[in-house]
């Protein structure tokens, strides 16, 4: 059984499983690349977990994930910076042991609003300031950081950019190299800007990587978890993803479902089920 | 007890009194307007509502909602088409009915997906063409349609209509007096562009009605109850009113909470909150 060729599985949707689980579920399944998470590769620790990924024969589409550094100046800014450059190290090693084509980039989450604070303005101003601090460590490392933005409900407690259009604004003072955007269609569907934004990081060169999952009401009672199988739900993902390939972009699409049942089904059906809905609902669409 | 004289009840926040007992809750809490809603005036006859309205003394603030028009051509659609011309015709008798200061506007909340759709673009469209059809009407009888930008995660069941840009956008083709905006804190708080999209509002004359309450994580298992009164959540109250108040905006400031907590308290301790955390987190922010 052939996966797409273009399909990553990104470790967050298998949650549960183990770095070498993971990796079953996505050869067993076809895939030809995977996405990592940060805490299944810290399990086995980063050594052990280059060989895997060597063995494994699997790219690498991006490491999952750095960010949280909204907080102001003081000792738990400066850990949660230090840990980005850990991330960063990762991300260059993992990639470097994966197959070829696999890439040097980290997903960027950056945080809510710090406790106890209502200045979303100010949050986001210690996104940049991050960003500048973090730039160079991804320069020499040679590895992409990836800002995602999050979907405004998740605003003030995961991720205070929110918009395609604001990533990009924080990307630009940077080499497209250096500081990148994730586009996730669960995230940026909803925005009104969303097919000229992305037209906007395609001329931009910040496509870092392509991310697929689908959208539906009722939300679950955490709406961290209301993340769905391509399909079935709302989004539309012809247009979203015509105008992603349309921006040139021709790297690997990753699946990254939040869920419950889905985290709670054995992993080797995650993995199937994702493929086949990714053959359904997005494969269609790509330009080759 | 005298309530701050901009300060206005927005009938759903007390959504299960009459009309009877919000107009009791408004006046003994020593407020000055209200926000009448459909279903409650609809309960005992536009007449009845026009005398019980001129008997309390109160203003009308906005009436509560039209909208709900993106489905396509059909016999569903000019149902929605014939009720919002009756609704246009509520708000302006309710506002001719209210003490001097009252203003003619209908919210609209635009309405999401229609059944089976994933095609958000034309929903939009469909907005468009329901604001064409309806700006007649309403220029006829003197009154301000008021788009809502609904938060984004409305976007596919309640409202497409997700940004204030995407509100003025639509309101463009139309007079300023015929075609307006709401603007609601719990739903624009999040946008990076929001303040500059309110001072673009009132550059544009749009700011058809300004509505506050809170929002906090975590949401609960309805999303659509998840706002607070003002000051139990994460919004800056003090910039986004002083950039509605920069541009001129001098009219009622109305309370809206969908809340089960608060609706199933008495209407009268309500009212009070109401006007009691308006007082401390919003007022001390208004121009006059």
């Amino acid at each position: 059984m052939a996966a797409h060729p273009r399909l990553s599985l990104n470790q967050a949707t298998v949650r549960t499983a183990s770095l070498a689980e993971a990796i079953d579920a996505a050869v067993g399944a076809g895939y030809e690349a995977l996405g990592t998470w940060r805490e299944p590769v810290q399990a086995v620790g980063l050594d052990t977990a280059e060989s895997m990924i060597e063995a494994s024969g699997l790219r690498v589409s991006t490491h999952c994930r750095g960010g949280f550094f909204t907080v102001p100046e003081g000792p738990e800014r400066r850990a949660s910076i230090a840990d980005n450059i850990v991330a960063i190290e990762e991300t260059a090693r993992l990639a470097a042991a994966g197959a070829p084509g696999s890439k040097p980039v980290l997903v960027l989450v950056v945080g809510g609003l710090p406790d106890g604070s209502r200045d979303i303005v100010d949050a986001r101003a210690r996104v940049a300031d991050a960003l500048a601090e973090l730039a160079p460590h991804a320069a020499s490392a040679g590895v992409t950081l990836a800002i995602e933005p999050l979907h405004p409900m998740y605003a003030t407690d995961r991720a205070v950019v929110s918009t395609l259009g604001q990533a990009l604004d924080l990307a630009a003072p940077f080499d497209p190299s250096v500081v990148g955007v994730t586009v996730d269609t669960f995230h940026v569907f909803w925005d009104p800007q969303v097919l000229e934004q992305i037209a906007r990081a395609g001329r931009e060169g910040r496509i870092a990587t392509y991310q697929v999952c689908d959208f539906a009401t009722p939300l679950p009672a955490d709406v961290l978890l209301g993340r769905r199988y391509m399909g079935e739900g709302v989004i539309d993902f012809a247009s979203l993803t015509q105008a992603v390939e349309a921006t040139g972009y021709d790297g690997d699409v990753e699946v990254e479902i939040f869920n419950q049942d889905v985290w709670s089904a054995p992993y080797d059906e995650v993995a199937r089920r994702t493929a086949e809905t990714f053959s359904s609902a997005v494969a269609p669409h790509l330009a080759g």
